[in-house]
């Protein structure tokens, strides 16, 4: 947890109540200013012209993968890397207070959540998923709609911010749900001691061709390879994007050695961070100033 | 080329004149029975279940990069690998016979085919694209629509095949258009001599951790990687897919090594094929017996 001075303007994509602004909550300690995004370029936008000064971007579901459109804005509107949180996601079935389950028809949510408590889901045999594009933007719309019979999946946060009935709690049909998000700011965290996370934005020529010697340029200075993700470049023909996630300590020889190596294969080759890798987290209930 | 015996029953995804029957035509020599699936899965099912002999899968176009459905069917629903082609793809605009360019009000094709001829829609001022999900089918769709203003986007031999009318050729924005098909079969095909391509297969127990030893046990033997794939294993945390498609000498002791090396790191792995290296064509124009 990173303490900031004064109330940090945080962005983050979707509405009050979202995982997103969970996340910013836990990752800093003390009062925020959040600034609801509509889309993932939006947050980008406002951290790099300053109308926040940090952004929150999930960039990883455990069980669903990569969430695509921000590793693409991670290489197309670059943004250091201050920090990442791992979020444990605890979908919540919410609806009006006094609503009963068995009057329910309707029941919106992200696709990825309803995909997740599709187990639960399926035993409320009257009512109908619905896709919407963000979970706590589901809860606003039903209240808004103010129909009894529908529902949303979202946090407890979001059903709190709206004044929202909570149903169920847990629904997930796996409970190893988490969602790793990237602290965007204008700079990097200054580095503490011991290793760091550094992650690495490599343009690709071929279609992978050159990916084992850029590995081996890392693991044969000592450096630990976390994470690889692979990307195309829509519309160049063959190419790809490479993004790794290495382990090393900060300002290290071995790394400098280990990029410069990587750069005759891949130039431009470009750094995000260093970062302190983030703990998991479960989120806790705040109530509004 | 391979030259088959009697006229072998070949599985493709979509209707008649689909670049996936282009690319059969160009791989075969001599007469075929084109067996049309409606889906990826359907495609590997009828070779599996023995009612075609051979499938044409695309697994990669050079501007839009991987067709993801096909990649995770290869390892959920395994077959040999027989061999590959690269297809140029040459959109056409198709409309019915005597139509003219300024008549058009709808273009149907596949969200693909329009994104990559999108600089000559945008001349049709009058025309709004409608996205379907087979580009022959879109030929077959406003043929059967009967109206003068509908048109598609299609290869040439979908108009051949429907008796509709080419109004335009090439109209691809990118002239580097090229997709790649597998050949599934129930068997890879006899290997000749020279290096060959291998698809493996492994599950990968973490987010790429233990990809660069994977990668160094190949090119420590001497393989060369030419592709890697990693595919999230949805609803198994943390867990992807890789395939990496090596250069190698079928049989070779260098490549058992490797894999053997693997193994150790990525238990169950898989080897598709192995086939000969592809070569790139541009598509003959077929007409029907």
């Amino acid at each position: 947890m990173t303490v900031v001075g004064t109330a940090a303007r945080v962005a983050v994509q979707g509405e009050l109540g979202s995982y997103s602004e969970l996340a910013a909550h836990e990752y800093f300690a003390g009062p925020l200013t959040i600034l609801p995004c509509p889309t993932f370029a939006g947050l980008f936008a406002a951290v790099a012209q300053g109308r926040a000064d940090f952004g929150m971007a999930p960039v990883e579901n455990s069980l669903a993968g990569s969430i695509q459109p921000v590793w693409d804005l991670l290489a197309e509107a670059p943004l250091p890397i201050a920090g990442e949180i791992l979020l444990r996601i605890d979908h919540c079935l919410i609806a009006h207070p006094g609503a009963r389950l068995e009057e329910l028809r309707r029941i919106y949510s992200h696709p990825q959540a309803l995909a997740q408590c599709q187990e639960y889901l399926s035993a409320l045999k009257h009512a109908e998923a619905q896709e919407v594009y963000d979970t706590a933007g589901a809860v606003k719309m039903i209240k808004e709609g103010g129909r009894r019979d529908e529902a949303a999946i979202a946090s407890a946060q979001a059903a709190v911010d709206h004044q929202m009935a909570i149903l169920a709690e847990n629904i997930q049909t796996d409970q190893r749900n988490y969602t790793r998000f990237l602290v965007l700011s204008h700079q990097p965290a200054p580095p503490g001691t011991g290793p760091h996370k550094h992650t690495l934005i490599l343009d690709l020529p071929d279609t992978g061709r050159g990916l084992p010697a850029i590995l081996a340029a890392f693991t044969g200075q000592g450096c630990e390879v976390l994470k690889v993700e692979l990307r195309k470049r829509l519309g160049r023909p063959w190419e790809y994007r490479c993004y790794l996630e290495v382990l090393a300590e900060a300002e290290a020889p071995a790394l400098k050695a280990a990029c410069e190596e990587a750069c005759a294969l891949a130039p431009g080759l470009r750094v995000a961070g260093p970062y302190a890798p983030g703990q998991t987290t479960i989120a806790r209930l705040h109530t509004r100033g």
